[in-house]
């Protein structure tokens, strides 16, 4: 791509580093900025400065929070004996949306993962075996994806966490609610097979 | 959506504004760029405030440059006898990107729209007259989108030069190359029969 301005290819290259986001689409949101009112992009620019230099993460779950202790954890009617442990902000968001969820949780801030140069040390683990220590805790759910960093995980985090004597649990895999059989892949379907539940449970 | 921060969700709503930007898209995007050092951020919303605070459009075809004259309009080697008009600087990259056209542009920032309140004072239509009146031109190419605003363009372009007698063109209209007769839709394959050229003119 051959620019005519020097500054356009350098709004143009900042955009094209993001995730998902190609040359073309880069130059489209480019464009778009260039035509609204200055005060429109200044005020897109500080909001995204302020956010950087402002954002808080809670003290206790380390979820992003604009407080030293985030809403869930200071609310009193929830169960802080129950720990959900999370890969991030968005998987917080997911399960509050479901309205299913009752207690604290915990952001690890990502999943163990050699390939990316992610070991244990980044991720607040460390922070999770003292909040065990501290608090008095019955169960912990580990939320994590169901790849294979997401495993890999869980299976560090059990090590860590079975000398507890707590519960431990992860959430449940298998065919989504509304999955038709023919287009589940072979694995899911296998294991769903295998870790099948009786039908009391299936209602309950 | 329900934010754990007010900054995260000033940031993610800023993002959410932008064309084709939906709010988990935008919320990846605000999560990625939290990730990343704060230099990186700060060159982000710098290239952005740059290009706003100090963008120039060519005096002559304004089309965006970091220069008073574009370097299209400043090169001796073309054809400044032939002017072609387009909507906006990404027409200007795609033009030029085919290696096909020597001669200057001109680029109007838009296309007539009554729908969005974009009337032809809102173009640089009236520049385009004013160059045409003050230099020797022989032709003008019309290459405008094939819309309806693109063709509300171009009727409302033609009646503003013809006064001027030189050969007013619009570019080729019918099945893209590569494109298989069954998927071209009905209008654009009933005008390419209508408009069919000499087998002369296809293989020349």
């Amino acid at each position: 791509m051959h620019f005519s301005s020097k500054l356009l290819e350098q709004a143009v290259d900042e955009f094209g580093r993001l995730p998902g986001v190609g040359k073309k689409t880069a130059l489209r949101l480019v464009l778009h900025l260039l035509n609204q009112p200055v005060t429109d992009v200044n005020r897109f620019t500080a909001a995204l400065n302020d956010l950087k230099a402002h954002i808080k993460y809670c003290k206790t779950c380390f979820n992003i929070s604009d407080l030293e202790i985030c809403e869930i954890c200071a609310a009193t009617k929830r169960d802080h004996q129950l720990i959900c442990v999370v890969e991030d902000t968005r998987d917080v968001m997911a399960i509050e949306n479901t309205n299913q969820y009752q207690g604290v949780y915990h952001v690890l801030g990502g999943l163990i993962s050699p390939m990316d140069g992610i070991g244990p040390s980044d991720l607040k683990i460390e922070a999770l075996v003292e909040r065990m220590k501290a608090n008095n805790i019955s169960e912990v759910i580990l939320a994590l994806s169901a790849t294979m960093e997401g495993d890999t995980t869980i299976f560090y985090l059990y090590r860590k966490l079975k000398e507890f004597n707590i519960q431990i649990s992860t959430i449940a895999r298998g065919i989504a609610f509304g999955g038709e059989l023919e287009y589940v892949d072979e694995i899911t379907l296998g294991r769903s097979i295998a870790t099948r539940v009786p039908y009391e449970r299936h209602v309950g």
